[in-house]
């Protein structure tokens, strides 16, 4: 059928699973050949097509809720609900969001980015029901490796307790982004190998007659009995245990097991899980043979061959050049360890494992969890690098607040993918660390103007034993400048002048320095000489550096490409009026007070205004009169 | 013995267990009559002195490392590491801190305040120990409300996965602050009154009899499949598919019981659970008849009749205040409802919990979940009324940011105990809030000036309807104003000028503004007529009463109790400049980039230099020079 055709997901109630068997090739088609040339969350989707097809038959949206756990496996739901057509412009700028939306859609009833929320939100769905007195099915479809994330585990608790109707679709396809670790996970695994139900009867008396019949000394008998118990395990005792009616294993790529328990699932009263089995990347084999995560999410490919078309930067990535001096570092420092919730891919620490399977831990989602296990090493006077995607530290904020900051802990954070992420959109724009790190007492914060300045601070951050220290970088690749070899140590809290003016100046750090230089260049042919400084520590501020430049009087432009309440640039205003530079002219560059979708990072930048045009532009205005007319 | 003579723990290794009952005799005393006088957690510290000196007894601190989760109760812990002589200065002033402090003691390895971050510590200690080749033991002590936490149960989900030798006591007093909820709650309930794997033959028979052999029709069989393994489940198996070897349920006030179970768990390779079980309260029965959770942390009392003693205020508490005028408009609005991280005493809901029993949610200590919750709730157009402290709100960052604040959702959040909080110290002060959440795009931010603005503030922020709105409000009663009859509706960012002035401007909101009128009364005796604005929206700002200050040129100071990081008085400044007044003399005035440790309010503001002499000072030194010589 012409998916583009597609209103709404009522045409499937009619349709048979041959029918649907059909659907879903044309369906993993579409797919494949869109994303080859958009780039997005390939595997996810492919693994769901079955799943989101049984999901829209069996029930009846949007009356019935679905919310997207994370939200990247969505693309097969939005084809679903009629925007085929919009897939041209995936991610992009303008374009159809990569995660469910509100305004696109009346089925898009919970927006996600962020993983582990869906458990919670439906729960507040389904008290809303009960208390309108309504009777619809709340949905929420989460991942193996979104339910190990904290707040997902609280939901469950408070909704196994509750006894509400709620019908849980656990998608286990054995990985998240990366392989899923935990002890859930290995409770997830014996479910899957067990088959449904099938005891047999004589290891259940082999059992019975290993459990002693009253009393005993525990340790003597606890390693056999459970042993024994393992036959039980196999049952959902976890899920059942914890409330919940338990369905599974059922295979996800199967209409008619689907079918059968959804609708055993629509006739139990309280809270279901149904476990389903899906693989990623179903349907398409590079994706489908993938073992470490690269079609996850991945950019433009070749069809025919899955090769992946590389962008023209061949400059190392940030993750890379990061935890690669970590790497480089530690093999003569054995006191440092690194951390990542769930990214060992995408923070490439692949090789920092490799090197010291003993020194890294992947904890899953559970950047809390990270965070405070972080702080636990360092009182014992470890060296914790804890790789973190900006957007994810902030479900670690009372922890880094409390834990690390509060204890005055030698934790290094990386703050991966800082700053606008582009494609991803506001869910995951890194723009808020700035404003929520500064103001955590003990902390410093830095950011590198180019990757060997990078190098330098990562040496900076281990060497540092004053307590937590940050380093922001973006996503992306570096600007393949040349490397020093002997790693240097950056004295915390000095900034460093790229440019030398005497008529205004810009403080600005990391990748807006370019713009500023650009802008500073602009300016000088019109006669006005601007300074440029390198403001690479957010915090501590170069105080000394910041007074000499109060003291001349000229204007000072902050540019920062993080959210203005409560940033840099605020950190400078009060700097200023706090040294009784109370007459400084002071304007700010930032992102504004609002979020900021997706799209290509210079376009959304290009919306804010933050251009070098507009930076001379506003710095020209900056100056006296005098001056202008000059 | 005198308890004052005790220097470390070791002398325990030589008493016997007669010695050490008489000596629970006596630190109970002790307890109980030092905290008549100082007030502070009585009931969970009665309920673990046998634990404690159990602990103390078999294994050895500091090599061997307690970590006590919450930390209020490690009082007993702090009497045996010889601190008993500071226990008349617990919890004020340069006193005795009411948790770990590293500071007080080389027993104390990890500080806590904010409950479930133990497990986390451990485990990195635990990593650290393996990674230096150490046998020391790792023993976090965590109760049944804080094992809720989801950052608890992500680092049981990592712990139990990685095998690693940790220790983890639960101490299961059936209550936390508040009786314990959720799914967890109901196994541990199981697991008590379980006793020790006492399963009967014919009971396991007949659950033979009721497994299907071979697959079957899931649903069919599914009720009955699970009632029949309630009889298997009392033996600790939640914990055992985490991978943790249990040992319970252990009587915690009996000592043969805890060696014996500490014994065979010293002998047990991997992470083990035991399950002490205590009762809160124990030996001093005004504290063990608490059902509600009033001894929890008290105040002074009389010790013969356990009658608190009350303060002299006898104006409502805020927390009272503002639940009782949500219960009043909840009776008219049914779309209102009440959420409570386990804190339904603190913060007085529990009238509200009565009157409307299913509209009322306690989701256990469980921060995150809760704002998410109310998060769904409000896209189904319901009124969710989020109580939380805001030191416990910092959990929940994430959450109020990508849940609540990008989707632009109805929620009211009730900031409790915002500003110092006193005694709990430097865990638990609410000073970080409005710079965490004044920088989140579409959140409205508030404070009342008194309980009467505080309950139209109330009725304002339940009838708003364009997003995020949170009200913040001290610790503590209100000043006894004559209270309105009829709510009003406060227009959403309009300040309102307490007193006329014209030379100076003080912006300031909530608890400081009697700070600022008595400066101000100071000020107008030398001739300088100050004038005082209650900037009670902290976001967004009155712009157009800013501007007509700012406008007249006159010296504006702002005061705020919280971080001045990216606080209001940032805001100022932001706003100043932004619209060009970049010449306005501007200072502010609140808490300085530390942490502040516990004593009395007005103790800690004397030391920060918040006092009406210092406000006084400081604007008398911002007026022009001709005004400073009139």
């Amino acid at each position: 059928m012409d998916l583009l055709s597609i209103k709404d997901p009522s045409f499937l109630k009619k349709m048979n699973i041959t029918e649907l068997e059909e659907l879903s090739s044309e369906i993993r088609k579409f797919l494949i050949e869109n994303l080859s040339k958009t780039g997005g969350h390939i595997g996810p989707n492919l693994g769901v097509v079955e799943l989101t097809l049984a999901l829209h038959k069996c029930f009846n949206s949007p009356e019935d809720k679905f919310l997207w756990d994370v939200g990247h496996q969505s693309y097969v739901h939005k084809i679903l609900t009629g925007r085929a057509g919009q897939f041209d412009s995936l991610r992009q700028y303008k374009g159809l969001c990569g995660f469910p939306k509100m305004s696109e859609s009346i089925h898009d009833v919970w927006e996600t980015g962020h993983s582990s929320t869906s458990l919670s939100a439906a729960m507040g769905m389904a008290i809303s029901r009960d208390i309108k007195g309504e009777s619809n099915f709340v949905i929420p479809v989460i991942g193996d490796g979104a339910l190990t994330g904290g707040m997902a585990l609280e939901a469950l608790n408070h909704i196994g307790d509750s006894q509400k109707n709620i019908t849980v679709i656990l998608n286990d396809n054995e990985m998240s982004i990366a392989p899923n670790v935990g002890a859930l996970h290995n409770v997830l695994s014996k479910l899957r190998t067990a088959g449904k139900y099938k005891w047999a009867k004589d290891e259940l008396e082999y059992l019975l007659k290993k459990i002693p019949a009253v009393g005993g000394k525990l340790a003597a008998t606890a390693e056999k009995v459970k042993d024994s118990l393992k036959y039980l395990l196999v049952s959902g005792v976890f899920f059942e245990e914890m409330g919940f009616t338990y369905f599974g294993p059922i295979d996800g790529h199967d209409f008619n097991d689907l079918f059968e328990n959804f609708q055993y699932a629509k006739k139990t009263e309280g809270p279901v899980l149904l476990h389903v089995i899906t693989k990623k990347g179903k349907g398409y084999s590079p994706a489908e043979d993938d073992r470490i995560g690269t079609w996850h999410g991945i950019g433009q490919y070749k069809i025919e061959t899955g090769d992946v078309i590389k962008s023209v930067n061949s400059a190392p990535s940030w993750s890379s050049l990061v935890s690669e001096t970590v790497r480089k570092l530690a093999r003569k420092d054995k006191r440092i360890v690194a951390i990542t919730p769930a990214m060992p891919v995408g923070s490439k620490l692949e090789k920092f494992a490799e090197e010291f399977p003993d020194r890294f831990f992947d904890v899953g989602i559970a950047e809390q969890h990270a965070a405070t296990m972080a702080a636990g090493l360092a009182t014992q006077k470890m060296k914790p690098f804890l790789a973190i995607y900006s957007t994810f530290l902030q479900r670690a904020y009372d922890q880094v607040l409390h834990d690390i900051c509060r204890q005055n802990l030698n934790v290094f954070i990386g703050v991966d993918r800082a700053g606008l992420v582009g494609a991803d959109g506001e869910t995951h724009q890194g723009v808020f660390d700035v404003s929520f790190l500064r103001h955590l007492p003990n902390m410093v914060v830095m950011m590198p103007k180019d990757e060997n300045e990078g190098q330098h601070m990562v040496n900076t951050a281990l060497k540092y034993n004053d307590g937590p220290i940050a380093m922001r970088f973006p996503r992306g690749n570096g600007y393949g400048v040349p490397m020093d070899s002997q790693l240097k140590e950056i004295p915390i809290g000095t900034w460093e002048i790229l440019r030398k003016g005497k008529d205004a100046t810009i403080l600005t750090f990391g990748t807006t320095i370019p713009m500023a230089m650009e802008a500073a260049l602009m300016l000088e042919k019109q006669g006005v000489s601007v300074q440029v400084v390198n403001a690479r520590f957010i915090k501590p501020l170069d105080e000394a550096m910041l007074y000499d430049i109060f003291k001349t009087g000229m204007p000072v432009l902050t540019i920062e490409e993080a959210i203005l309440q409560g940033g840099f640039g605020s950190a400078i205003l009060e700097y200023a009026h706090d040294q009784g530079f109370n007459h400084a002219m002071i304007d700010r560059v930032g992102i504004p007070d609002k979020f900021i979708e997706h799209g290509n990072v210079n376009e959304l930048l290009n919306e804010i205004g933050m251009t070098a045009d507009n930076i001379a532009l506003k710095l020209h205005s900056m100056l006296p009169e005098k001056k202008k007319r000059a």
